[in-house]
Formats: structure tokens, C-alpha cells, sequence
């Protein structure tokens, strides 16, 4: 395994298959193999093969899944690639700085996803939502309609160029919490939340949308969402 | 005229129409307009108008010629991009240098170009010969056959990069907590886990610091300490 099998690239709801195709080719080139497709609507599928060239292995051992969660399953990192500006954004890095972070965790072996949504219309925020960072990637304002493999080969190439060079900054080195772990806490959190009334589950509002986001700028480590877990469980018993 | 229209994409011998209308639109995406196709196979074409998607304008202005030396007239730098080492060899870029080295002539307003050749055999030795520099684009060793318009794509992407290579990161405008209300946060989670019997204030252990190590990362806002005290106070209203 090299590092850059660590770096998982997942297309949501991909429409038209040439683009699957040429996705992989474009991960191919660059040292990427991992390619997860969430509902695609036509896969396999001849152009698919067609576009990817001599990359239909890559195609051969895509994952696909039926719900974002499961192709994100295990990831400690997730960044979302949109165009579009965002309400109430995550942290926005460009394409460059956002694959350092990336390689930040596949450099240690942990798991990461790089999200990229419909050809029509990006990401939900919903998925945004399951991401801790967004990238977004330079275009001409005038024009940001890149292409979702272009995209795709855009990162690719920046994954492939962050690897030779020396990344400047350091993290402690504890293990990041992944994606099911993360996940079970804010389900766990929100529960509570509605039990003692301080979420109305017909007006939630973007309460839940507000905690996700300040949680992912602080990258959790799994340590530190058993304590929350545990607080929250010791705050629960308590209230019985 | 911006500076990217000093940047002419020349396309030498292009075998399938698809790849000029992505091209296209990868140089359009980026901010390039200034396309030439030196004996295009098939053009104009069906297939390369719908590859070009919005970049149709860059399709018909499009300048075919009979001759490379034709599409290089008035072009005071030329880089040749080729994945195969060359036995004359010119000086060697990477993408990102190359871009740097093409911007400089650009920025002073002179006509530059990057030339492209052939999907399979690339550029020819003659046509190499015309430039000034090679531009190699990092790739897998093991497949470094990158698609025609996938290589524009990058090289548009590193020449709008080199343009503003500042702002690399953004974070959000929201207003940042302050000291005292931070504090305050901590002061009220810790006496409610004593309540609750989750921390013992007799053995504290390093609970609190890591808490704060946690929320330091993530850099809270105003209104985030807000939320995160009302779901305290809550938890704390209904467990009396």
C-alpha cells in the first residue's frame, strides 16, 4: 500500500458515466486507486470504460454504496470540493493547501475522503455537513463550471505534488476519531438534546448543522469523543 | 486583455474532437481564452461543441493554422509539454515551475504559449525543437498516460494559481469568542460534570485540559459558546 491509497475519492450521485470513467483515469495517472461512487446512475457502463482507458482496474474495484455514510465508513478525515459559497461554512482551504491536510493523515496511514457531488448541482449540504473542511478549488469567477473529473485530476495532481514536498506543520500525534465515531456522538448528543427539551425535533433549526461544524474545526480525536460521550452519558443518569 | 491572454494553448494534431472541447472548457474555467489548433483531425465538430460545454466562445474563436510555426508566430517563450524523457534535452519544469516561467513573459504582456501534441505519440522531436523549455507534469511512473485536455487542465490550473499566490486560506467572518466567554463555558461544563459525578474535583486527573486543548482547536465563535451553554443549561434544568 502506498500513501495515496489512503486517499479514498468518492463521487455522490454521479449522472453521466463518462465522467466515472475518466475519474479513474485521472486518479491512475496521479497514484491514486481508491474510487467509492454513492448512487450512480449508470455504472458499470460502457463509456465509463471508454473514458478510463488503461484505468479499468480502477473501475473494477470501485466500492459502490448506496448511502454517503457507508462509502465515508472509517475515514478520519473528509474534505468537500464545492464551487459554491456556503452559509454556514466550514474552514475553506484552495486545492493546494487542502490536499496537505489530507495528506497530513494518509502520511500516517489513517483513512481520508475527498467528496465530490453531482455535475449539476455540487454538494447537498447535508453531505457537506459529514465534511471537515471544504476545498475549493480556483476558477474564474466568470466562469466555475469545472469539470468533475478536471476537478478530480485537479486534486490528484496536488495529492501527487503535496507528497514530495516537506509539510511544514506539525500535529500531536494522537489518533484521530473516524467517521462512525463522530457520527454515534452527535447522534448521541442530539438525543439528549431533544430529551431535555433544548431541541425541538419539528423546528431543529440549524442546531445540529452548528454543533457538526464547530466539531469538525476541532478534528476530534477518538480519546477525546469518549469523554464527551462519557459526560454526556454521566449528565443523562443523572437526570433520571 | 488580461494577463492569461497573453497565454495561447496550442493543440498540435489532435486526433479526437472531444479533447479540443474539453480543453476548452478547462481553459475557460481557469481564464485562458486564446486557443490554436495546428491541423486538427476533425474540426469544427458536434462532439467537441458538447465537451466544451459554456466554453463554446472559445471554440469559435479558435485560430486553426496549417503549421505549428504559423500558431507560434509573435510568441516570445514557448514550453513543450511531454511526459517522454528527450535525448536533446531542454531545461526540465514541473508544472508549477513551468507556469511560473510562462507568467513572468505574461505579466509584461508578451504572447506566450504552451504547446500540446499528439493523444498517443505526443510531440515530435521537431516540435520540440521550437521551444524553449520542457514541461514535464508529475505522474505515476507506473501510468503516465494523462489525458490531453486533463494536462491543459493542469497547467491552466498552476498558471491561475501562480497568478495569486497569496491567499491560500480563508477562515470564516464570524466574530471569535473571547477570553472571559470561553471561561465561562469551561467554568459551567465542569461544575455541571461535577454534579453529575463525572469528574471527581478530588481527583481531576487531566480531564479539563484536555477539554481545553479540544475547544482550542476548534476556535470557537460568540454565538457557538452560546449554543454550547444553552444545551448545558438544559441538560442541567432537566435532570433537577
Amino acid at each position: 500500500m502506498t500513501i495515496l491509497d489512503f486517499v479514498r475519492i468518492v463521487l455522490s450521485h454521479t449522472s453521466h458515466p463518462g465522467n466515472i470513467g475518466a475519474t479513474a483515469r485521472a486518479m491512475k495517472t496521479m497514484g491514486l486507486h481508491t474510487l467509492y461512487l454513492v448512487n450512480p446512475k449508470h455504472f458499470p457502463n460502457e463509456e465509463a470504460n471508454a473514458r478510463a482507458s488503461n484505468a479499468m482496474d480502477i473501475l473494477q474495484h470501485a466500492i459502490t454504496c448506496e448511502s454517503l455514510d457507508q462509502s465515508l465508513i472509517d475515514t478520519v478525515f473528509i474534505a468537500a470540493i464545492t464551487a459554491r459559497p456556503r452559509g454556514l461554512s466550514h474552514d475553506v482551504f484552495d486545492a493546494r493547501q487542502g490536499a496537505k491536510e489530507l495528506l497530513y493523515y494518509a502520511l500516517r496511514q489513517q483513512p481520508v475522503a475527498l467528496l465530490f457531488g453531482r455535475e449539476n448541482s455540487g454538494l447537498t449540504s447535508e453531505e457537506v455537513s459529514k465534511c471537515q473542511i471544504i476545498i475549493r478549488i480556483p476558477s474564474d469567477p466568470d466562469c466555475s463550471s469545472l469539470n468533475l473529473a478536471s476537478a478530480v485530476q485537479i486534486m490528484a495532481y496536488e495529492l501527487r505534488m503535496g507528497l514530495s514536498e516537506n509539510s511544514a506543520f506539525t500535529r500531536t500525534n494522537n489518533s484521530p476519531a473516524n467517521f462512525n465515531e463522530i457520527e454515534a456522538l452527535y447522534t448521541h448528543l442530539e438525543e439528549l438534546m431533544i430529551d431535555s427539551d433544548f431541541l425541538d425535533p419539528q423546528k431543529p433549526k440549524l442546531l445540529m448543522q452548528r454543533i457538526r461544524r464547530l466539531f469538525s474545526r476541532a478534528r476530534l480525536e477518538k480519546e477525546e469523543v469518549q469523554i464527551l460521550r462519557g459526560i454526556l452519558s454521566a449528565l443523562a443518569k443523572h437526570s433520571n
